[in-house]
């Protein structure tokens, strides 16, 4: 097994990176993720805006897996999250949804004990995920901040990126040159403060090429649909962007009029809210495996 | 019982409207509702734009309801949506969630029986619903096409409107006044063609009202969840709207500073997307049970 270490961390995904690790396809690899501020606030009465910005949204890695090459896709199962046992969770003025709302900054550490976060004497359930989980982007695309989700991944924080989850990225570099981080011990759909409940964890992924299935957009599998996950400047746009990555694989797969299958995704698929607080938005549109497999959709994701 | 026939219906939601029947609160009304076009589509070679547009999105009503007044709730229990055999599905150019990618305006007719609708070979599973359905908007707010969904309810289309379910108006005027028409034999979050399977249905609820609680929007009880339902000019203010309304309750309701309950929803509070093709854009906010009872989040949304 490989491990990579915590410090080993970007801030940008690059098209051009040094990988800290190579892998075979098929490779199991454990990333230690540091928490979004790489543990800077402790306590709530740290103060936020005394934090070394440049070092937040890390991802530890890259790591590149031999045989990927651009047009393939890398897949990624997630094996387990296993969190530490505190996380912390912020609001600022002017962030969030809700930025003109938010008089003072403040920090809230938040203890994670047996399957729950224990927060303003309730007991939330824990529901891990990875919010920063992404490859290399195109050269044409060029470099994004780790915050930044698009089509290369980045900071989709999407629910449902979670263990036993299987998510698929569009390889655009030799290599791929894969990195996650910035896990969620906890998180509503939307985000709206600004933050989930942010905290360490140990990654354990399977990383696998796919060869010659390109994807516009990352596609996660759960155990009942299949997800693509889209961003835009606006939830307006990554919501255009989801549903026509969707329709059009649908409309393939189905061998149905474009028209026939926008009515399908307009009565069966679902477009959620991931998040409405990072530079670009992200929504996931899904679809029942009933309708289609993943298998079968990732086979029409080409024009 | 009292029935309001299919034929009673309006097209916008007014200030000052005529009711077609008056009922004690707590009384059982059954409602004949057209689909949102009024049955004028009856098979797939029929040209959307040659119906009468003036008779889209009928709701049917107004019902007054004695005793509610301004700064009243208006409780509405829906005890059964009874669909017809058959509905109908379109997308156009120019509309929807991919408006630059529709070609052909298209209509299709599909069967509902045993539970599935039949589209394209596929079964789906029907989950019926109800998208207009409202209450008189205040003097201050005016008048609203019935296609317009804002702080007096109307056009919606929110999955969770069900069977099973209650929903709370704000009352803005004596009698509240309430209609609702335009049921869907099911539809996914974002209803992204711009239709539903929309279907006439037989619509049975209970009217009641609740003194001196006033509300900035619907609210929506399910089993296990509250839901504040927003709209906006777009979904970033509608997301606006509805956490805001959240935030606020939870604060006063937990009795802890307004930005500790901003985290709090950012942690467990599911933002999610109703519509995205109406007028204005829906969007509802849900917090569990478990973690607020909807009678004191109800108790709560006073400012």
């Amino acid at each position: 097994m490989h491990t990579v270490k915590h410090e080993n961390v970007i801030y940008k995904f690059e098209p051009e990176m040094e990988p800290v690790l190579e892998v075979e396809s098929g490779a199991i690899v454990h990333f230690e993720s540091n928490d979004c501020f790489f543990q800077q606030l402790k306590s709530n009465e740290d103060v936020i805006n005394e934090i070394d910005f440049d070092r937040v949204n890390p991802a530890t890695g890259p790591v590149s897996v031999k045989g990927a090459e651009p047009g393939d896709l890398l897949k990624v199962e997630i094996l387990a999250i296993d969190l530490a046992d505190e996380g912390v969770s912020v609001c600022m003025p002017g962030h969030g949804a809700l930025p003109d709302e938010v008089r003072e900054s403040t920090v809230r550490v938040i203890p994670v004990k047996d399957g729950y976060a224990d927060y303003l004497g309730l007991k939330l359930p824990l529901a891990p995920m990875i919010g920063v989980i992404g490859v290399a982007p195109s050269d044409e695309e060029g470099s994004f901040p780790t915050a930044t989700p698009w089509r290369h991944g980045g900071n989709m924080d999407t629910r449902d990126i979670r263990k036993g989850r299987t998510i698929y990225f569009p390889v655009a570099q030799a290599g791929a040159l894969f990195a996650l981080g910035d896990c969620h011990a906890l998180m509503g759909d939307g985000e709206v403060s600004v933050s989930g409940l942010e905290i360490p964890a140990d990654v354990l992924v399977r990383l696998s090429v796919l060869k010659g299935i390109s994807a516009p957009w990352p596609i996660l599998e759960t155990e009942s649909e299949t997800m693509v996950i889209a961003s835009g400047k606006d939830l307006e746009e990554a919501v255009r962007h989801a549903n026509s990555a969707v329709v059009g694989v649908l409309s393939r797969a189905l061998q149905v009029q474009w028209e026939e299958a926008y009515i399908l995704a307009s009565l069966a698929v679902d477009t959620r809210i991931s998040q409405v607080v990072d530079p670009t938005m992200t929504v996931r549109a899904a679809v029942s495996k009933e309708i289609i497999s993943t298998e079968v959709f990732l086979e029409n994701l080409k024009k």
